[in-house]
């Protein structure tokens, strides 16, 4: 049999990475900017942020939380304050040193004013918000404080991959205070169930929910939840984390309060956050050798209609008949939104037409003509069906049947993501077959294989290391479900008290 | 007759500059930081702030525009494309040096990683975004473009006060290609009358149309619009600006497209911007020696519910009594969203609660008692009326009216603005009217006098600069609609084809 022709070249089995960055293009989600390691996110992908932005927000807002705003730049000191979180971003910050330009000895411009302290662009905000909160806090009815910020942050990171890893990014940071160490802890769980809940019940993407190694835990966290999916390449990814911080920051920044006994105490604070990069592993999630596909609850569009008109005797009947058709659809309402449809009248070739909105991963679409305006049909293609099958349905049954079509579509998506994920994941318990599975086909140069190994695991950090170095894969997550399930490590011979999901990872 | 007792000390004709920032923490809006400069914006301010992005979010997209996100920022050689630009903001901006931070001799952190060019904190993205339309637009089909961001920007700001002038505040910033000038200007004037729209209808403040002086105009632009409100001190605020930026910016970035005639032309570009200091002009225009006064169409919470259980039999009865009327309250859709109700349980002194939502602005304070609740109705108290000026109305005939209560409220926000501005908006026809009516009363500290003048004026620019020198006073605009009116400068006695608009400012 002939390769079927796609529309993206590499396809996934031939070079997964390049393969990615062609569906970013080819649906027009993002490109790289001339600033290093910053993207510039284009009306499609930031589209697909606002669905997320808006499904997240009602989340926090309805477990409590209300939205504030902190400033973008952190004073040296303050990063200085926790040992272990200073550790973790001094090395990739962007530091503003000047405040302003003015012009240098050969006419260019350069910095001038240099500021008395240096400022760090955000990389996380934990210290600048942890010293708003000291402020704020003063007894035990000020707790718990549950504030989100959506914002910006950088990191100065090397090597940079479109939303999955970039030098700024945009994401939501979640940080809270607590009177006790148990409503803290309670409170980090429940919002990597938000987290969870949001990503496989809108991203239709499934994901393990477990807690990070020592190794893998967030700077100045005493304990780091995450939620973990697996890409079509079998590589993990962490779509979310939510950090239990004890008493940590709260030490170095005095948030102390009154008790109801009259006692001065630390408060207990967590932080969780997702970002953009969620956009990075919806598209590996679904996506397929035709481009983006688009789980229908999060798509900017749920329909696109294109109007076919170059054989009609009255081309505006057919464009009067596609726009009355747009108006039906957009007074329904879906999960609380009206639908949203594009009506393409660019006057491109039909086909070119088509390809770009299979590209761009739009759940539906209707080509319609002066035989379908006749008939009172439309003729519909779905993004989960081949792009040759399409067939012919009558208008009101379409109307009927739409949201019906997309919810079916939803857990589809979910449906072959986790059978994916189950397909790949694999109890092992022996290092010889670990290391097979692991290991690289040889003289491929972009193998997919492996997938997730489910160990047991003693805990030894030097072993966790070794592995790391040799097989470059790393403890995705101790699964929240597999507490509580002893047996024996097979690197070590020690014991282990739970299994641990081994994978490479993004 | 003694002084009433208010919330807010100082009063408004007392000092107006401190009350202002009185308003700000009584209604908890936002607070300095410890970052220079920059402002936490902290949560009842956040929302009020998300009311005016969703508003106008709405509104951008109604007239076609996307939304995108582009680099925070800019390589130093991109300001210096654009003259006046640079010239316009390199006195006044955060500069990226060094990209991480390490151990300098004395055991702090220095900044380390030299970059090889200096970035800058973007102050406002036309440099950036007209690269990326530089490679976007290459035929007459790809325009017009209409993008629009959501960002944060900073300007180092040497004074600063909170939402007016900050160092870091956020904003919105459209900018647009065109194929024609007509096309350009005419957007330009487009998205004028949208943030004019926005200003009236939902911030009941009334602006002027006009345009800048060429002193006053946006560096780079050939032409600024602008709208300019005027707060109770009777100084001019600048609410937004559109800049119609002709070819200059598109000749320094190379926006070229292809015309119909196969002609290569520069793109005529359009830029426009509203920030946080909105929220700075809502406060001004409404608020009153009680607090923060919220128009309600952008209240976070249009009623508040405070049940009063200290004297109750069965206080469960009356939570129940309050949580039911709240939800039939949220029942009700006004402007396309269910009302919002703030359920106030806190247990404080029923006086503390009240001023709390007076000051925070909420437009309908409902008091509910036993005593309430057996004659099913609610105690209603007005945020236009006096504190104590509070009414008994049945439970059923307060959920029929609330929408036309705070649509009385909202117009009568609108109607006292337009009055106060018309009030102190004057014809002025000599130098020496023109001198005393913005000449300061003597021996009063913080004199609130003055307002709008409207004179002739032969748009000389050293009078102007003179002016401002010598009173204080700048034009704040030329009114569009006073165009085409000829008369003469009083002060050169040269013709003048139109009133302008003068005043104090922010």
């Amino acid at each position: 049999m002939s390769k079927a022709k796609t529309a993206i070249t590499p396809v996934r089995a031939e070079n997964y990475p390049e393969w990615y960055q062609q569906v970013v293009r080819a649906a027009d989600l993002a490109e790289p900017s001339p600033v290093r390691g910053c993207m510039i996110i284009k009306p499609w992908g930031y589209a697909v942020w606002e669905r997320v932005q808006s499904v997240l927000d009602g989340m926090f807002k309805a477990t409590g939380h209300k939205n504030a705003y902190f400033p973008l730049f952190i004073p040296k000191r303050f990063l200085e304050q926790e040992a272990e979180h200073v550790e973790g971003f001094a090395k990739e910050c962007a530091v503003v040193t000047h405040h302003r330009l003015e012009a240098g000895p050969d006419g260019g411009l350069v910095p001038a004013g240099e500021l008395d302290e240096p400022l760090v662009v955000r990389p996380t905000s934990e210290t600048i918000i942890g010293e708003a909160f000291s402020r704020w806090v003063e007894s035990y009815r000020d707790l718990p404080l549950l504030i989100n910020q959506w914002a910006n942050v950088v990191r100065w990171e090397m090597r940079t991959r479109l939303f999955l890893r970039t030098s700024e990014f945009l994401w939501q940071e979640g940080h809270t205070a607590h009177a006790t160490e148990a409503e803290a802890r309670e409170h980090t769980q429940r919002m990597l169930d938000v987290y969870a809940e949001f990503c496989e019940d809108w991203m239709a993407m499934p994901v393990l929910r477990g807690r990070k190694s020592e190794a893998e835990r967030f700077p100045g966290a005493v304990d780091t939840l995450c939620i973990e999916a697996m890409m079509q390449d079998r590589k993990g990814l962490q779509a979310g984390t939510s950090h239990f911080l004890g008493q940590n920051f709260a030490r170095a920044q005095d948030i102390v309060y009154l008790s109801e006994q009259g006692e001065r105490e630390h408060a207990w604070t967590t932080s969780w956050g997702v970002s953009t990069r969620l956009i990075g592993g919806l598209l590996m999630t679904h996506s397929d050798d035709d481009g983006l596909v688009l789980p229908p609850r999060l798509a900017p569009a749920h329909v696109v209609i294109m109007p076919i008109t170059f054989k009609a005797d009255d081309p505006d009947s057919v464009l009067s008949y596609c726009r009355k058709l747009a108006d039906d659809i957009r007074s329904q309402h879906w999960l609380g939104r009206p639908l949203e449809v594009e009506l393409d009248e660019r006057d491109i070739r039909g086909g070119e037409k088509t390809w770009s909105w299979i590209k761009k991963g739009v759940p539906v679409r209707l080509e319609i003509g002066p035989r379908d305006m006749e008939s009172d049909s439309v003729f519909m293609g779905r993004r989960d069906k081949s792009p040759k099958d399409k067939e012919s349905i009558g208008r009101e049954q379409f109307l009927s049947n739409i949201q019906s079509i997309l919810e079916e579509m939803q857990q589809g998506c979910f449906d072959r993501a986790l059978a994916f994920r189950e397909e790949h994941t694999h109890d092992i318990d022996t290092r010889e077959d670990f290391e097979s599975f692991f290991a690289s086909p040889e003289g491929d140069p972009t193998p997919i294989h492996g997938g997730f190994a489910r160990t047991h695991f003693c805990g030894d950090r030097q072993v966790e290391e070794q592995i790391k170095n040799d097989l470059g894969v790393t403890i995705r997550c101790l699964p929240l479900e597999g507490e509580d399930d002893p047996g024996t490590c097979p690197f070590t011979g020690q014991p282990s008290t739970q299994r641990v999901t081994w994978g490479k990872s993004y």
